[in-house]
């Protein structure tokens, strides 16, 4: 048991800062693998701060403790800050609002900042180098103070690792690592060091339970022309999984052992992805090999499901859908019964729901159930001390996903409570219109993705409204639900990685949110198809599949402000859930079911 | 009198370089200014090779002769190519296809590049800079071959400048240099060197005829906290304009002595463009001064129109307008006498109508009048020698526009000649919805302008359709057609520059071309206006206001394909076109005009 306060982890951390002559201290809300969901070993911003949020930046003086939040976390920050020592910065989109802008300004010649070489990117590292050769301040990486003062800190977790079923993915571990290195020639690049737990999962055609959410395990993987070398903890390996991995020629090697290993690796190119790798890694492969910086080619394949993949998904998604319809009818006649409904009990019955379903792993991401005023919180997440009843009127958004053997899904709907405003009707038409929009969209086959954004947007830029975040984040077969390296996003930099490719899968999810009111989401994941035009000389287009199977609910469609076409497309999208769920379902449900797939 | 063939220029061209050591030479299309037109003087391409294409780049070496050009040249190319020694090099988008993978290729360990540090830029030199290094071979720029054998180049051009009238620029000098300051400050620079002769023009607020279309005169500028520089041919400026610059602290000194007078300059933090600045001019600065590297803070200053300037291009327009009436009105009554229209005289009678206008300076750049096939070529243009009658059935594409001394016109129409067929009609239709729905388009202040071509092209991409060139341009203000540093292509980098500013000018011009057969594009300038929702917490938002008024020939409208809200705006728009020019009309070409505003 762990007592200590923020406020006495922050003197110890003082101490031994003076101590080793450090300046300055980062610590940066990542592990060695730079995953979205931490393991609580790596969760040291969280030990730190007691602050709860996803993402923040921690800089420690003798004179300032700060706390770098974005946005969303501002309220909760503060709150949650109070007594610790830490003073809560807010991190805008103005660079100038930045810890490393804090941090130029403050740090001059003589001083020292200290960042953990662990869990510290090559391209974060990269950017503080830049910033300590201007200002001229050291850069050490040699010290793990946290180590020393987290005394009672968390293992690291001991999931075990599966093979995912035989047919489920298009391509061996064999033939995958084939066209790494082929991918690899290409760029005249020898060898490749990857921490990617997803890549790494995608590549191994295996699986585990070492994240929240996303069915991974902590792992290195190392692969040149003779040798792939996959650091991880044995025994989280069966018998017969090692078995099947030397047969595949991939020797496997303690987890801890991996910078040692890479420090013996010599006369390489070594490709590795500088916002994937720890500078830790980094500087073991520097001493005796080449290294070049890139995007991991296994994102890129990754990113590019095979027919037979999408297939599988398209089940998942009838699984899911099942489920979606008996939650939304149970949903439907509870509050028609009157029960008490509140928005922990939705998270609790969508989950129930799903958890019958064949091949349920787990939920892909935490639910997210906000009636009125707390769906118009980004990442609201209802909690036992803190959440609202369902009752009156206004409207309940619910974004919520699972993992299936076979698939990954992510969804959000909107449902109207009671009777809806018309201001609510109008909003939730102008977002569904953007939804429409974007799966409407046919866009040459290499289109950058972040192009897409404005065509979804333009309804609501009309309004003069808008929404602060992406419209499209890919995912993953049975993997992680955020998934690179296509964005569709205004805010993104369309990098050539971004490049539409078929087979892609992206989530379409424009939204508009009234703070103090109500929030509106509509979520489907699409996937890129080829679409062919006879005699088209422009080359290769490609056109959205909509994969998520439920119907949108329509009682809430201002459907004065909807054309033909969009009519047209949410007929034939309610007809294709309708065909496709209804002989899965049976009674009332099925019910349900016919009843909110009606034609508009 | 030169009559040196190609061949008998190239094969002094190889003398020299077996004289000097030189294993290959390039000759890129380019002027010590970076300028889209060239002078004379300076067309070393045209001169080595006789082709008159715009772009192309030689390469040269003792057994081989290269010239490099895109698709629209492959035809022209390949005829004017022939007997001179020269191989074509079809340019695509394919990297391995430039002249710089061919130089990868061929050159090695002991081999010597030269190019010309007077026209080459600093970026286009990074880049050689970059293969050198990597394949281990010489740079070099410190000969000057091309002036040893061009015995009978033509001198620079002696144009004489003047100064804009006054209240036409809504910023004099003296604070455009200001503002420049404050801007170099901003990034740390003290000082500037200028070669981009659009931004010169418009910092001084003068303007010459030493290039074709663009009203610019050859100069460079040097502004440093203490001093403006200017380098120009002082025979050029009247003694009035000298005093005025020289009572605005401008010096003057001779266009020859600019590398020279750098050289001299000493401790300064210099900002250049390397995409606008020759290595002559860097190499002379980095003598004695820091160099940084960074857009022109003037180009982005000159792409935001000021209110007042906007109101003159609005009346620039009505002058352009009342000239297209009359041209067309001529047109539909020659055509309907039956007179012998070829694409010569429509360039011809075009012009002619343009010049009776007040203010009339010139051309903005070369009317292309393409009839059917002719049409479908991207950048023809008729000549003596080869052009088309327009007679039959057809479509006539014709792209125009002046320079007037209070703005800077651009314009595409399409007239159906005889009977246009189905197809025609429907393309021309996709077209146009193109054009209105980017003419209507609603887009968050600070998008980058790329963003909005996805929004453009959704109705084309809808038919496997497509049009193989950006969407819109910058254009300037009385100043150069082609102006950035926005652009709406979605093949264009969407780099931080491109961000959309209130006053910016933009091109407007989707299009659809059927080989041999015909060639569609609507095009109309627009602007950016600030567009404000009251109440809205999303920041600022742009819309376009159109500023061309010409009738858009709706008998080539396949109306079942518009829907109400394009009808709207087609109407909306030919009312204004009609508000604003009838009262300048009289007879037959007021009533041309009110036929062809007619409500759809």
């Amino acid at each position: 048991m762990n007592t200590q306060t923020p406020f006495e982890k922050l003197t110890l951390l003082r101490q031994q800062m003076q101590q080793h002559q450090i300046d300055a201290f980062v610590a940066l809300s990542a592990d060695p693998h730079m995953s979205e969901y931490l393991p609580a070993h790596w969760q040291i911003r969280l030990w730190l701060t007691g602050f709860t949020g996803s993402v923040g930046t921690v800089v420690v003086t003798q004179d300032f403790a700060g706390l770098w939040v974005d946005g969303r976390y501002w309220v909760q920050a503060e709150q949650q800050l109070q007594h610790t020592g830490y003073v809560l910065q807010k991190q805008t989109q103005d660079p100038a609002s930045s810890y490393t802008a804090w941090l130029a300004q403050q740090l001059g010649k003589s001083s020292t900042l200290l960042v953990n070489a662990e869990n510290t990117s090559v391209a974060q590292y990269q950017g503080l180098q830049h910033i300590a050769a201007q200002q001229d301040f050291t850069l050490r990486t040699d010290l793990n103070l946290i180590a020393d003062i987290w005394t009672a800190r968390p293992a690291l977790p001991q999931q075990p690792i599966w093979q995912m079923q035989d047919g489920l993915n298009a391509l061996s571990r064999i033939e995958k690592i084939a066209k790494i290195r082929e991918a690899l020639a290409q760029q005249k690049a020898t060898a490749q060091f990857i921490s990617a737990v997803d890549d790494i999962a995608w590549i191994l055609n295996c699986r585990g339970s070492d994240v929240e959410y996303n069915p991974v395990f902590l792992a290195h993987l190392y692969i040149d022309p003779t040798r792939s070398v996959l650091f991880v903890d044995e025994a989280k390996c069966s018998a017969d999984l090692r078995q099947k991995l030397q047969a595949d020629h991939i020797e496997i090697r303690p987890y801890a052992d991996s910078a040692a290993f890479l420090a013996q690796t010599a006369g390489q190119q070594v490709l590795i992805d500088p916002a994937k790798v720890s500078i830790l890694h980094l500087h073991a492969l520097q001493l005796q090999n080449q290294v070049m910086q890139g995007i991991n080619p296994s994102t890129l394949l990754k990113s590019q499901k095979a027919p037979s993949e999408i297939a599988h998904v398209r089940h998942a998604m009838t699984k899911d859908g099942v489920a979606l319809c008996h939650f939304f009818h149970w949903l439907d006649t509870a509050l028609a019964r009157g029960e008490s409904i509140s928005e922990l009990t939705i998270d609790e019955k969508i989950t129930a729901f799903r958890a019958e379903q064949d091949g349920f792993i787990g939920l892909s991401f935490s639910t997210i159930a906000g009636f009125n005023a707390n769906g118009a919180l980004p990442h609201y997440r209802a909690t036992a001390d803190q959440f609202s009843q369902i009752a009156g009127n206004g409207l309940l958004l619910i974004d919520s996903g699972a993992q299936y053997h076979d698939g990954t899904t992510d969804i959000t709907r909107v449902v109207p409570i009671g009777v809806p405003s018309e201001e609510q009707k109008r909003d939730y038409t102008l977002v569904l219109k953007c939804h429409i929009a974007l799966a409407q969209t046919v866009f040459p086959e290499g289109l950058a993705s972040p192009l897409l954004d404005a065509i979804t947007r333009q309804t609501l830029w009309q309004h003069g409204l808008d929404y602060r975040h992406g419209t499209g984040h890919g995912v993953g077969f049975a993997l992680n639900v955020h998934e690179g390296p296509q964005v569709i996003s205004y805010y993104a930099p369309p990098a050539p990685q971004t490049q539409m490719r078929a087979g892609m899968i992206t989530s379409n999810e424009p939204g508009l949110y009234h703070e103090g009111k109500y929030g509106i989401r509509i979520e489907n994941l699409v996937v890129n198809q080829p679409k062919h035009f006879s005699g088209s000389t422009y080359g290769e287009f490609l056109a959205f599949e909509t994969l998520t199977l439920c119907p949108i609910h329509q009682q809430c469609i201002a459907a004065e402000l909807m054309n033909d076409a969009e009519k047209a497309w949410l007929n034939d999208y309610h007809q294709n859930v309708r065909t496709r769920l209804a002989p899965m379902l049976q009674g009332d449900v099925l019910d349900w079911l016919m009843r909110n797939t009606e034609p508009l």
